[in-house]
Protein backbone atom coordinates (compact mmCIF):
# COMPACT_ATOMS: atom_id res chain seq x y z
CA UNK A 1 0.00 0.00 0.00
CA UNK A 2 0.85 3.27 -0.52
CA UNK A 3 2.30 5.64 2.68
CA UNK A 4 -0.94 7.07 4.55
CA UNK A 5 0.55 10.70 3.34
CA UNK A 6 -0.18 9.63 -0.11
CA UNK A 7 -3.45 8.18 1.03
CA UNK A 8 -4.67 11.34 2.49
CA UNK A 9 -3.81 13.41 -0.55
CA UNK A 10 -5.61 10.95 -2.75
CA UNK A 11 -8.61 11.59 -0.23
CA UNK A 12 -8.62 15.07 -0.37
CA UNK A 13 -8.13 15.54 -4.13
CA UNK A 14 -10.29 12.68 -4.76
CA UNK A 15 -13.17 14.73 -3.12
CA UNK A 16 -12.39 17.76 -5.47
CA UNK A 17 -15.56 17.83 -8.04
CA UNK A 18 -14.03 15.94 -11.63
CA UNK A 19 -12.08 13.30 -9.40
CA UNK A 20 -12.60 10.52 -8.54
CA UNK A 21 -10.19 7.93 -6.70
CA UNK A 22 -8.18 6.59 -9.90
CA UNK A 23 -7.88 10.25 -11.58
CA UNK A 24 -6.90 11.37 -7.92
CA UNK A 25 -4.22 8.91 -7.81
CA UNK A 26 -3.25 9.59 -11.05
CA UNK A 27 -2.52 13.47 -9.83
CA UNK A 28 -0.75 11.92 -6.85
CA UNK A 29 1.65 10.30 -9.24
CA UNK A 30 1.86 13.37 -11.16
CA UNK A 31 2.78 15.33 -8.04
CA UNK A 32 5.21 13.34 -6.85
CA UNK A 33 7.15 13.06 -10.50
CA UNK A 34 7.35 16.88 -10.81
CA UNK A 35 8.01 17.36 -7.37
CA UNK A 36 9.70 21.05 -7.97
CA UNK A 37 7.31 21.77 -11.30
CA UNK A 38 3.92 20.92 -9.53
CA UNK A 39 3.96 19.74 -6.43
CA UNK A 40 5.70 22.73 -5.32
CA UNK A 41 3.62 25.23 -6.87
CA UNK A 42 0.67 23.50 -5.96
CA UNK A 43 1.61 23.91 -2.54
CA UNK A 44 2.60 27.63 -2.83
CA UNK A 45 -0.95 28.34 -4.20
CA UNK A 46 -2.79 26.55 -1.76
CA UNK A 47 -1.10 28.07 1.01
CA UNK A 48 -1.42 31.73 -0.78
CA UNK A 49 -5.14 30.91 -1.45
CA UNK A 50 -5.81 29.46 2.56
CA UNK A 51 -3.62 32.60 4.08
CA UNK A 52 -4.74 35.80 2.35
CA UNK A 53 -8.38 35.14 0.65
CA UNK A 54 -11.20 36.50 2.48
CA UNK A 55 -14.76 37.38 1.67
CA UNK A 56 -15.93 40.52 0.97
CA UNK A 57 -18.23 41.74 3.54
CA UNK A 58 -20.01 43.83 1.17
CA UNK A 59 -20.62 41.63 -1.81
CA UNK A 60 -19.36 38.13 -1.08
CA UNK A 61 -17.10 37.74 -3.57
CA UNK A 62 -13.45 36.14 -2.59
CA UNK A 63 -10.60 38.56 -2.26
CA UNK A 64 -7.07 38.90 -0.77
CA UNK A 65 -8.63 42.74 0.62
CA UNK A 66 -12.60 43.43 2.52
CA UNK A 67 -14.13 45.21 0.45
CA UNK A 68 -12.82 43.35 -2.38
CA UNK A 69 -10.98 44.91 -5.75
CA UNK A 70 -14.32 45.17 -7.36
CA UNK A 71 -16.61 47.00 -4.55
CA UNK A 72 -13.38 49.37 -3.71
CA UNK A 73 -12.31 50.40 -7.69
CA UNK A 74 -14.17 53.64 -8.20
CA UNK A 75 -14.33 53.20 -11.97
CA UNK A 76 -17.27 50.54 -11.10
CA UNK A 77 -20.70 51.79 -11.12
CA UNK A 78 -22.16 51.58 -7.58
CA UNK A 79 -25.48 52.56 -9.19
CA UNK A 80 -26.20 49.00 -10.95
CA UNK A 81 -26.05 46.17 -8.76
CA UNK A 82 -25.90 42.62 -9.99
CA UNK A 83 -27.22 39.94 -7.87
CA UNK A 84 -25.50 36.40 -8.51
CA UNK A 85 -26.06 32.68 -6.84
CA UNK A 86 -22.40 31.68 -6.40
CA UNK A 87 -18.98 33.51 -6.68
CA UNK A 88 -18.15 31.65 -9.84
CA UNK A 89 -21.10 33.31 -11.20
CA UNK A 90 -19.31 37.04 -10.41
CA UNK A 91 -16.49 35.59 -12.31
CA UNK A 92 -17.78 34.47 -15.13
CA UNK A 93 -19.33 37.79 -15.47
CA UNK A 94 -16.85 39.67 -14.40
CA UNK A 95 -14.44 37.67 -17.06
CA UNK A 96 -17.43 38.93 -19.64
CA UNK A 97 -16.20 42.79 -19.24
CA UNK A 98 -20.15 43.89 -19.88
CA UNK A 99 -20.84 44.35 -16.61
CA UNK A 100 -19.79 47.99 -15.22
CA UNK A 101 -21.85 47.99 -11.60
CA UNK A 102 -20.92 46.33 -8.68
CA UNK A 103 -21.91 42.25 -7.32
CA UNK A 104 -24.15 40.77 -4.81
CA UNK A 105 -23.42 37.05 -4.26
CA UNK A 106 -26.02 35.37 -2.60
CA UNK A 107 -24.20 32.33 -1.35
CA UNK A 108 -26.66 29.91 -2.77
CA UNK A 109 -30.26 29.88 -4.68
CA UNK A 110 -33.89 29.00 -2.78
CA UNK A 111 -34.73 24.81 -2.65
CA UNK A 112 -37.22 23.29 -1.16
CA UNK A 113 -35.21 19.99 -2.18
CA UNK A 114 -31.71 20.99 -0.08
CA UNK A 115 -33.80 23.26 2.46
CA UNK A 116 -32.10 26.53 1.43
CA UNK A 117 -34.27 29.08 3.12
CA UNK A 118 -34.50 32.71 2.33
CA UNK A 119 -32.36 33.50 5.78
CA UNK A 120 -29.47 31.19 4.51
CA UNK A 121 -28.73 33.29 1.31
CA UNK A 122 -27.26 36.73 2.20
CA UNK A 123 -30.94 38.63 1.44
CA UNK A 124 -30.77 40.45 4.36
CA UNK A 125 -27.31 42.20 3.78
CA UNK A 126 -28.64 43.02 -0.32
CA UNK A 127 -31.80 44.70 1.54
CA UNK A 128 -29.50 46.66 3.74
CA UNK A 129 -27.40 47.99 0.72
CA UNK A 130 -30.40 49.33 -0.84
CA UNK A 131 -31.18 50.99 2.54
CA UNK A 132 -28.03 52.45 2.33
CA UNK A 133 -29.38 53.61 -1.06
CA UNK A 134 -27.47 55.27 -4.27
CA UNK A 135 -28.43 52.12 -6.41
CA UNK A 136 -30.36 52.32 -9.31
CA UNK A 137 -30.83 49.42 -10.87
CA UNK A 138 -30.54 45.74 -9.54
CA UNK A 139 -29.67 42.97 -11.92
CA UNK A 140 -31.18 39.33 -10.97
CA UNK A 141 -28.85 37.04 -12.66
CA UNK A 142 -29.68 34.11 -11.48
CA UNK A 143 -29.02 30.75 -13.12
CA UNK A 144 -32.26 29.94 -15.94
CA UNK A 145 -32.86 26.76 -13.50
CA UNK A 146 -36.37 26.52 -11.76
CA UNK A 147 -34.68 27.27 -8.56
CA UNK A 148 -32.69 29.95 -9.99
CA UNK A 149 -36.14 31.20 -11.41
CA UNK A 150 -37.65 30.74 -7.99
CA UNK A 151 -34.90 32.45 -6.50
CA UNK A 152 -35.02 35.69 -8.45
CA UNK A 153 -39.15 35.81 -7.83
CA UNK A 154 -38.53 35.82 -4.33
CA UNK A 155 -35.94 38.51 -4.88
CA UNK A 156 -38.24 40.53 -6.59
CA UNK A 157 -40.80 40.36 -4.10
CA UNK A 158 -38.59 41.22 -1.39
CA UNK A 159 -37.10 44.42 -3.18
CA UNK A 160 -40.35 45.79 -4.86
CA UNK A 161 -40.28 48.55 -2.19
CA UNK A 162 -37.14 50.24 -3.06
CA UNK A 163 -37.10 52.87 -5.98
CA UNK A 164 -34.74 51.39 -8.12
CA UNK A 165 -35.31 49.50 -11.73
CA UNK A 166 -35.67 45.12 -10.89
CA UNK A 167 -34.46 43.92 -14.25
CA UNK A 168 -33.01 40.24 -15.19
CA UNK A 169 -31.33 38.88 -17.66
CA UNK A 170 -32.77 38.24 -20.95
CA UNK A 171 -33.61 35.72 -23.17
CA UNK A 172 -30.67 33.98 -24.20
CA UNK A 173 -30.03 31.52 -21.52
CA UNK A 174 -30.45 28.14 -22.39
CA UNK A 175 -33.03 26.58 -20.35
CA UNK A 176 -31.45 24.41 -17.48
CA UNK A 177 -27.86 26.25 -18.06
CA UNK A 178 -26.03 27.24 -15.81
CA UNK A 179 -24.12 31.03 -15.93
CA UNK A 180 -20.60 29.66 -15.42
CA UNK A 181 -20.79 27.50 -18.58
CA UNK A 182 -22.09 29.56 -21.11
CA UNK A 183 -20.30 31.38 -23.30
CA UNK A 184 -19.38 35.15 -23.42
CA UNK A 185 -21.34 35.74 -27.01
CA UNK A 186 -24.50 34.43 -25.05
CA UNK A 187 -24.04 36.16 -21.83
CA UNK A 188 -23.46 39.61 -23.69
CA UNK A 189 -26.69 38.82 -25.35
CA UNK A 190 -28.40 38.21 -22.07
CA UNK A 191 -26.94 40.97 -20.58
CA UNK A 192 -27.70 43.56 -23.46
CA UNK A 193 -31.63 42.67 -23.90
CA UNK A 194 -32.17 42.23 -20.06
CA UNK A 195 -35.46 43.77 -19.46
CA UNK A 196 -37.87 45.19 -16.06
CA UNK A 197 -39.16 42.53 -13.93
CA UNK A 198 -42.86 42.12 -14.21
CA UNK B 1 -11.31 39.16 -12.44
CA UNK B 2 -10.40 36.69 -9.86
CA UNK B 3 -6.78 37.84 -7.47
CA UNK B 4 -3.67 36.61 -8.36
CA UNK B 5 -4.03 33.98 -5.90
CA UNK B 6 -7.16 32.44 -7.13
CA UNK B 7 -5.72 32.79 -10.53
CA UNK B 8 -2.41 30.79 -9.65
CA UNK B 9 -4.02 28.01 -7.65
CA UNK B 10 -6.38 27.07 -11.10
CA UNK B 11 -3.02 27.11 -13.23
CA UNK B 12 -1.68 24.80 -10.88
CA UNK B 13 -4.68 22.76 -10.56
CA UNK B 14 -5.39 22.90 -14.26
CA UNK B 15 -1.87 20.91 -14.75
CA UNK B 16 -3.29 17.78 -12.95
CA UNK B 17 -3.66 15.20 -15.25
CA UNK B 18 -7.40 15.15 -15.54
CA UNK B 19 -8.24 18.76 -14.96
CA UNK B 20 -8.62 21.15 -17.25
CA UNK B 21 -8.64 25.34 -17.07
CA UNK B 22 -12.85 25.14 -16.65
CA UNK B 23 -12.56 21.72 -13.94
CA UNK B 24 -9.85 23.45 -12.39
CA UNK B 25 -11.79 26.38 -11.78
CA UNK B 26 -14.90 24.21 -10.22
CA UNK B 27 -12.57 22.93 -8.05
CA UNK B 28 -10.63 26.43 -6.78
CA UNK B 29 -14.90 27.16 -5.91
CA UNK B 30 -15.25 23.90 -4.35
CA UNK B 31 -11.93 25.29 -2.11
CA UNK B 32 -13.13 28.05 -0.77
CA UNK B 33 -16.29 27.47 -0.32
CA UNK B 34 -15.09 24.69 1.95
CA UNK B 35 -12.35 26.12 3.57
CA UNK B 36 -12.11 23.71 6.52
CA UNK B 37 -13.33 20.77 5.01
CA UNK B 38 -11.48 21.05 1.90
CA UNK B 39 -8.84 23.33 1.73
CA UNK B 40 -7.41 23.09 5.27
CA UNK B 41 -7.18 18.86 4.37
CA UNK B 42 -5.80 19.29 1.09
CA UNK B 43 -2.82 22.00 2.13
CA UNK B 44 -2.25 19.31 5.25
CA UNK B 45 -2.41 16.19 2.75
CA UNK B 46 0.54 18.37 0.11
CA UNK B 47 2.65 19.32 3.25
CA UNK B 48 3.16 16.41 4.76
CA UNK B 49 3.84 14.47 1.13
CA UNK B 50 6.32 17.31 0.22
CA UNK B 51 7.92 17.05 3.65
CA UNK B 52 8.05 13.32 4.08
CA UNK B 53 7.81 11.58 0.93
CA UNK B 54 11.41 10.43 -0.14
CA UNK B 55 12.43 7.95 -3.15
CA UNK B 56 13.49 4.23 -2.17
CA UNK B 57 17.34 3.83 -3.11
CA UNK B 58 16.73 0.74 -3.53
CA UNK B 59 13.75 -0.19 -5.37
CA UNK B 60 12.23 3.66 -6.65
CA UNK B 61 9.30 3.29 -4.73
CA UNK B 62 8.06 6.67 -3.25
CA UNK B 63 7.41 6.03 0.79
CA UNK B 64 8.38 8.14 3.66
CA UNK B 65 10.92 5.96 4.59
CA UNK B 66 14.22 5.07 3.01
CA UNK B 67 14.84 2.13 2.31
CA UNK B 68 10.82 1.51 2.04
CA UNK B 69 8.59 -0.44 3.62
CA UNK B 70 8.22 -2.84 1.71
CA UNK B 71 12.33 -3.28 0.76
CA UNK B 72 12.54 -3.04 5.06
CA UNK B 73 9.16 -5.70 5.34
CA UNK B 74 11.26 -8.96 6.19
CA UNK B 75 7.86 -11.12 5.16
CA UNK B 76 8.47 -10.01 1.74
CA UNK B 77 10.32 -12.88 -0.17
CA UNK B 78 13.40 -11.46 -1.77
CA UNK B 79 14.37 -14.04 -3.97
CA UNK B 80 11.31 -12.68 -6.08
CA UNK B 81 11.86 -9.09 -8.02
CA UNK B 82 9.11 -7.52 -9.72
CA UNK B 83 10.14 -5.13 -12.59
CA UNK B 84 7.73 -1.96 -13.26
CA UNK B 85 7.73 1.33 -15.39
CA UNK B 86 6.34 3.17 -12.88
CA UNK B 87 5.68 3.39 -8.72
CA UNK B 88 1.51 3.61 -10.05
CA UNK B 89 2.37 -0.07 -11.49
CA UNK B 90 4.08 -1.21 -8.08
CA UNK B 91 1.12 0.22 -6.36
CA UNK B 92 -1.63 -1.57 -8.39
CA UNK B 93 0.44 -4.83 -8.19
CA UNK B 94 0.74 -4.58 -4.15
CA UNK B 95 -3.14 -3.70 -3.85
CA UNK B 96 -3.70 -6.44 -5.45
CA UNK B 97 -1.68 -8.69 -2.81
CA UNK B 98 -0.79 -10.79 -5.30
CA UNK B 99 2.97 -10.60 -5.69
CA UNK B 100 4.61 -11.52 -2.27
CA UNK B 101 8.45 -10.38 -3.69
CA UNK B 102 9.91 -6.86 -3.75
CA UNK B 103 9.91 -4.68 -6.22
CA UNK B 104 11.66 -2.14 -8.76
CA UNK B 105 11.04 0.78 -10.37
CA UNK B 106 12.32 1.56 -13.90
CA UNK B 107 11.07 5.53 -13.67
CA UNK B 108 9.79 4.93 -17.67
CA UNK B 109 10.20 2.51 -20.41
CA UNK B 110 12.14 3.05 -23.12
CA UNK B 111 10.77 5.57 -25.86
CA UNK B 112 12.29 5.91 -29.18
CA UNK B 113 9.68 8.99 -29.42
CA UNK B 114 10.34 10.66 -26.35
CA UNK B 115 13.72 9.95 -26.35
CA UNK B 116 14.05 7.77 -23.55
CA UNK B 117 17.36 5.49 -23.63
CA UNK B 118 18.64 2.43 -21.33
CA UNK B 119 20.06 5.27 -19.10
CA UNK B 120 17.48 6.99 -18.54
CA UNK B 121 15.78 4.26 -16.48
CA UNK B 122 17.21 2.79 -13.54
CA UNK B 123 18.82 -0.13 -15.12
CA UNK B 124 22.08 -0.11 -13.94
CA UNK B 125 20.30 -0.41 -10.12
CA UNK B 126 18.71 -3.15 -11.41
CA UNK B 127 21.79 -4.62 -12.51
CA UNK B 128 23.77 -3.67 -9.46
CA UNK B 129 20.86 -5.59 -7.43
CA UNK B 130 21.24 -8.51 -9.19
CA UNK B 131 24.81 -8.47 -9.18
CA UNK B 132 24.13 -8.50 -4.85
CA UNK B 133 22.71 -11.57 -5.38
CA UNK B 134 19.96 -13.39 -3.14
CA UNK B 135 17.20 -13.18 -6.11
CA UNK B 136 15.79 -15.94 -7.54
CA UNK B 137 13.28 -14.62 -10.29
CA UNK B 138 12.82 -11.62 -11.86
CA UNK B 139 9.03 -10.88 -12.94
CA UNK B 140 9.34 -8.42 -15.90
CA UNK B 141 6.47 -6.61 -15.57
CA UNK B 142 6.00 -3.91 -18.16
CA UNK B 143 2.70 -2.85 -19.62
CA UNK B 144 1.92 -4.04 -22.88
CA UNK B 145 2.54 -1.82 -25.00
CA UNK B 146 4.83 -1.74 -28.27
CA UNK B 147 7.43 0.26 -25.64
CA UNK B 148 6.57 -1.47 -22.49
CA UNK B 149 7.38 -5.04 -24.54
CA UNK B 150 10.39 -3.36 -26.11
CA UNK B 151 11.98 -2.14 -22.41
CA UNK B 152 11.05 -6.08 -21.53
CA UNK B 153 12.94 -8.08 -24.06
CA UNK B 154 15.97 -5.22 -23.88
CA UNK B 155 15.89 -6.11 -20.06
CA UNK B 156 15.51 -9.63 -20.26
CA UNK B 157 18.60 -9.13 -22.41
CA UNK B 158 20.82 -7.02 -19.97
CA UNK B 159 19.88 -9.51 -17.22
CA UNK B 160 20.30 -13.02 -18.90
CA UNK B 161 23.91 -13.84 -17.76
CA UNK B 162 22.23 -13.68 -14.23
CA UNK B 163 21.63 -17.57 -12.85
CA UNK B 164 17.90 -16.38 -12.24
CA UNK B 165 14.32 -17.39 -13.04
CA UNK B 166 13.25 -14.20 -16.04
CA UNK B 167 9.41 -14.22 -16.28
CA UNK B 168 6.71 -12.02 -17.49
CA UNK B 169 3.03 -11.54 -16.71
CA UNK B 170 1.04 -13.70 -18.83
CA UNK B 171 -2.36 -13.03 -21.43
CA UNK B 172 -4.35 -11.48 -19.73
CA UNK B 173 -3.23 -7.78 -20.10
CA UNK B 174 -5.35 -6.52 -23.15
CA UNK B 175 -3.15 -5.16 -25.91
CA UNK B 176 -2.67 -1.61 -25.33
CA UNK B 177 -3.63 -1.52 -21.67
CA UNK B 178 -1.60 -0.18 -18.56
CA UNK B 179 -1.50 -1.58 -15.51
CA UNK B 180 -2.80 0.63 -13.49
CA UNK B 181 -5.96 0.61 -15.48
CA UNK B 182 -6.70 -3.28 -14.60
CA UNK B 183 -9.45 -5.40 -12.71
CA UNK B 184 -7.72 -7.51 -10.21
CA UNK B 185 -9.00 -10.24 -11.68
CA UNK B 186 -6.80 -9.73 -14.42
CA UNK B 187 -3.83 -8.85 -12.97
CA UNK B 188 -4.53 -12.21 -10.87
CA UNK B 189 -4.76 -14.21 -14.11
CA UNK B 190 -1.77 -12.63 -15.74
CA UNK B 191 0.56 -13.04 -12.76
CA UNK B 192 -1.01 -16.43 -11.87
CA UNK B 193 0.14 -17.64 -15.25
CA UNK B 194 3.46 -15.45 -15.83
CA UNK B 195 6.32 -17.77 -18.01
CA UNK B 196 9.95 -17.64 -18.78
CA UNK B 197 11.64 -15.21 -21.03
CA UNK B 198 12.46 -16.76 -24.71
Amino acid sequence: MASPEIEALTQALSRLPGLGPRSARRAVLHLLKKREAALGPLRAALEAVDERLATCRTCGNVDTADPCSICADPRRDARSLCVVEEVADLWALDRSRLFPGRFHVLGGRLSALEGVRPEDLSIDRLVARLEDGGVDEVVLAMNATLEGQTTAHYLAERIERFPVRITQLAHGLPVGGELDYLDEGTLAQALRARRPVG
